[in-house]
């Protein structure tokens, strides 16, 4: 051990580990094993990665402005950190709360399975050629093409990088080779018989969230998923924001967010590939599905008109990018598949929810929602279809919640409150204790906390109750309600949700409802009309359909018009990749569903505020609801 | 004037600068514009740039090992030196003497002008958009498709590197717009109306040298014509040097010769560009017309099993690749178009040639030679055409020939012998003093001694005649025969021919002979059969048909029988760039056109033995040569 290297315990599990020295907590810990979460990746962004830090001064960095804003002045007190942005500079003892643990996470990005043949563009096939003698000289890309005729491939053409390797591969092969083929062209030629291995890679790129799927393209079966945060979070936390980070810093700013996207898709490549010993090289299409401004930025076009009048979009069409200059891992002529988009803010990945739940051949009504950062609605049957963006925020994802968190272990995702005696019941994933709340109880608990009467009709606490139940309370200047008490949780706190989070769930539930009834409006669909409202999004599945009916998230209808149909989005983008008809219906989605656009309609911030109201200012949208509260304690204060 | 410039002063033009310290003479010159002859572009090889320098020692570099196997003993002792390899370090004076002096470049690529309707793969059209508005929001890349689609584009598509600027230029340029097309590909979008200007260039990269066009896309005329020393001659003067040259360097060798031959395209582009003031951003095709090795070298692709039995090519296909992706200098997604070629050794060029003359589609039997540093043949008809090649060498381009020069100002052009007083006549190009003898003058000589009797079947000379005229003497060990005296030559130095000089003619002419003779023999096809022998290449248009009949370089045939075509090949590369049905012709001719291998014929030594005799072992087939030499003083000695 050396001058220059320190050492770190990680309690309670008693690991430790040598470190070169200024290295952050975060880095040391991974370097270990030990998990500590992390929403946003270690950008000091989220402010989950806390840790209590045993040292004395000198020993680590003074705490940055950042962690000031992220820790509360009680766990500054108390020695916490932000583990991603406390360097060590001497040996220390760092304490990780369970809070701060990764547990197994959830994923709901299987989504719906629908049936289609497998039709891929691309094909890959073996070829035992003859080797050329001194009577027959052919050429060695003739010899290839002549084969592949001979198989029903009629025009191959060769990609210039394939051809450049071709001489030295077919001897070394010993004329025995496999052939990728994309859309006729030769994409790679492979040393012997390769044709099992055969892989696309499906990326449903979110605001907030990266969805990646591995697809053996021979069977169209998925093999593996994973996911990541989008580390574009760090330039803005939605679209708009980050569209003013690129206006204001021009096109650098723009090479930042393509960065920064593109390389935490390498890295699920890496992932998926090492899980199941795969070479990106052997990925050759790749299908990329976001709203409009995620696959700009992921193609490095300049987004900027986007945000002004008219907000044309720069692309509609579907586009075809070599992997290699986009910079993203996998074969050298590998093709990416960028869905088509609807508009300027509704994107390929609900032109990829409409065609996985093919509501655009629909005879009857059907209301989709794609719940997200970014909420895209879309309303009609085979006859019209029209679709709406929404900027519901990330809230849903846990961020800007106090106690929020994405729905991995220790997230209590559903919440009941006993109207009578105000107490808690809640679930929590994985059986432990609860060290946070993810967004389908947020929904919940608003939902509850309605029909308990301990929030009115706004949102505000009914403080009155405050004399009834400790539960409710005042703490830090700020009203808060109790759900989890400190014995009970995970995190030695109490588990609350305060007043502020209340406003942010609110916001987001209101820009879902404005979206959808501008939409009802615009198509003159009553509720009556709608025979199903299809909840698309891995968050959307976990969803309580009562609780969002109850807050008015969703238009009121009869709960079993209420279906989850996954990750849609997901969904989508592998259809394309083992496809060929659904990318043509993927074309024909985006020219035929009609864009509106929220931002011209005159009553747009009318019917906002009416949707702040929980669930709708117009009761009369809700009679189910309404007789349902009015059994509790609801306040109708019309 | 600083200690570190130094002076240099051009003698006999009194032309003087001032230049760094190390400067060589060549480059000196040419910034002053004083123009020195260097047929290899100042790489040391050609020998041409000789000066005489007045310094005293330590004033330049001492000399070269270059140097002294380029110059003789006699210039090295009178001061000597060339001009490329010669740095300066004190004021100088240097005297550039008559036949270094750079005149006027005759130029023959021009080539046979045939009529084909102009209809590129490239279109160029002006649009007028009407703006987006909120009402009618599209898409950006959407209104172009449509606009295009009005105008009978029914499926553009984009290049991803024009849709990443679209969204800017299109707002910019107030929605008046030029977009240009390659086969359905939007590969450019413009400010403003710009269709007037839509360029190609062609190109005919030969081994030795290297014609560039600059072609009107609109029109289908050519608009500037350039030419070059190919540099990949300092890597070898033929093509399996060259091939040799990179095995045994490895890919580092192929990336010397691809990136010479490029950077010299990119020099004639930005030559022909100056002289319109174009810029190569309004170049949006290319092609690349060469033999099979020269466009591998172009591409990048390892030539290695060219050298080796059998022989095949690694592709025969027309290749499209994109400019940018060779580093050629053009609109950023302009294409090049390499040619699809007939087999190893008979490439793109001779396809070139085959389609501009339209012997695929005669009913009479041709004969054709594009004569070059490679000659191919080409024989048949409609029915069957097969083709093959001969290294002929560069002996015809003055390499490798005492006072061998190209066809500029001041070369002999044309000699003839008095076979009774041995006189010589001569013409000059330029009407100027001699300074070197041009390859059709090689020919002439070898002709006009071989009447005179100056030499004999053999090509040695008869030493017996140097008793009767002083042109014929021996010089530093080596018989010579005198062209031009010193008073008459713009040298102060007699110009002669050679023994040696009469054998690499004769190698070259035995070269091309042979493959004619084995390709009539394949064919089952006298000289009685053949209806004509077209001669393409620059070259080729400056050789009497009868001086190359006479030495037995073309098969004997009526003199009217020989027809010159021009540089064939480089009217080829034009034709594919001004019309599409050309290069479907072109594909067809490369499949057609049978491949002879040489190497693969059991009695090639023979006949090439059997070519070297002027004008042919077996005098039978010269009949016409034979009663013509006989009526001078032909020794005939079977």
């Amino acid at each position: 051990m050396n001058e220059n290297s320190i050492e770190i315990v990680f309690e309670p599990f008693g690991k430790k580990g040598q470190f070169k020295r200024g290295i952050t907590i975060l880095d040391a810990a991974r370097s270990l094993g030990v998990e500590i979460t992390s929403i946003c990746g270690g950008l000091g962004v989220c402010g989950k990665c806390k840790v209590r830090v045993i040292a004395q001064p000198g020993d680590i960095n003074i705490i940055t402005s950042t962690e000031k804003k992220l820790l509360t002045k009680e766990e500054i007190e108390n020695g916490y950190r932000l583990a991603c942005l406390t360097r060590v500079f001497s040996n220390i003892k760092v304490y990780v709360p369970e809070r701060s643990r990764i547990t197994h996470q959830r994923l709901q990005v299987e989504g719906l399975e629908i049936t289609v043949k497998t039709d891929p563009m691309i094909k890959k096939v073996y070829l035992e050629l003859s080797p050329p003698r001194l009577e027959s000289v052919s050429a060695d890309d003739l010899m290839l093409k002549y084969a592949l005729r001979s198989l029903g491939f009629s025009e191959a053409d060769f990609d210039y990088e394939v051809i450049k390797d071709l001489p030295e591969l077919l001897r070394q092969s010993r004329w025995k080779v496999s052939v990728v083929l994309w859309n006729g062209n030769i994409i790679s030629v492979e040393q012997g018989n390769t044709v099992e291995r055969c892989f696309g890679f499906a990326c449903d790129v979110g605001s907030t969230k990266l969805a990646g799927y591995l697809v053996d393209l021979n069977t169209g079966k998925t093999v593996a998923v994973t996911s990541r945060i989008n580390p574009q979070i760090q330039y803005g936390d939605d679209i708009i924001s980050r569209i003013s980070y690129v206006t204001e810093k021009g096109f650098s700013g723009l090479k930042d967010l393509q960065r920064s996207v593109i390389s935490a898709i390498n890295n699920m490549i890496d992932e998926v590939c090492n899980k199941l010993s795969i070479h990106p090289e052997e990925i050759y299409e790749l299908s990329f599905v976001g709203n409009t401004a995620m696959q700009l930025f992921l193609l490095g076009i300049y987004p900027k008109y986007l945000a002004y009048s008219p907000y044309q979009p720069p692309r509609k069409s579907a586009l075809i990018v070599k992997s290699r200059e986009l910079g993203i891992k996998a074969n050298k002529c590998a093709r990416c598949f960028i869905m088509p988009v609807i508009g300027g803010f509704v994107g390929g990945d609900q032109v990829a929810v409409i065609i996985s739940t093919q509501i655009h051949k629909s005879e009857e009504i059907i209301m989709e929602m794609d719940i997200g950062t970014n909420t895209e609605i879309a309303l009609g049957n085979k006859d019209k279809l029209m679709s709406v963006s929404c900027a519901s925020g990330p809230a849903f994802e846990g961020m800007h919640i106090k106690y929020g968190m994405r729905a991995s272990d220790g997230a209590i995702e559903s919440i009941s409150i006993d109207p009578a005696t105000f107490d808690v019941k809640f679930k929590v994933i994985g059986n432990v204790a609860p060290v946070g709340l993810c967004g389908s109880a947020l929904i919940d608990a608003l939902a509850e906390m309605l029909r308990a009467g301990i929030i009115d009709w706004s949102g505000a606490f009914n403080k009155e109750l405050s004399k009834f139940t400790k539960r409710l309370r005042k703490r830090n200047n700020q009203w808060e309600f109790v759900i989890a008490w400190k014995d009970e949780s995970g995190i030695n706190e109490d588990i609350v949700i305060t007043q502020n989070d209340i406003r942010e769930i609110q916001k987001a539930k209101a820009a879902i409802r404005t979206g959808a009834e501008i939409l009802m409006r615009k198509m003159g669909v009553k509720e009556d009309n709608i025979s199903s409202l299809l909840i698309a999004g891995a968050f959307g599945n976990y969803i309580n359909p009562e609780s969002a009916r109850t807050i008015g998230m969703y238009p009121e209808l009869p709960i079993e018009k209420y279906k989850f149909v996954g990750n849609a989005a997901g969904t989508g983008a592998r259809l394309v990749l083992i496809s060929k008809d659904m990318r043509k219906e993927a074309e024909d989605v985006s020219q035929k569903v009609e864009y509106l656009e929220l931002a011209a309609e005159h009553d747009f911030q009318k019917v906002y505020v009416d949707s702040l109201y929980l669930p709708f200012r117009d009761l009369s949208r809700y009679p189910i609801t309404v007789e349902h509260l009015k059994k509790f304690n609801y306040i109708i204060r019309q």
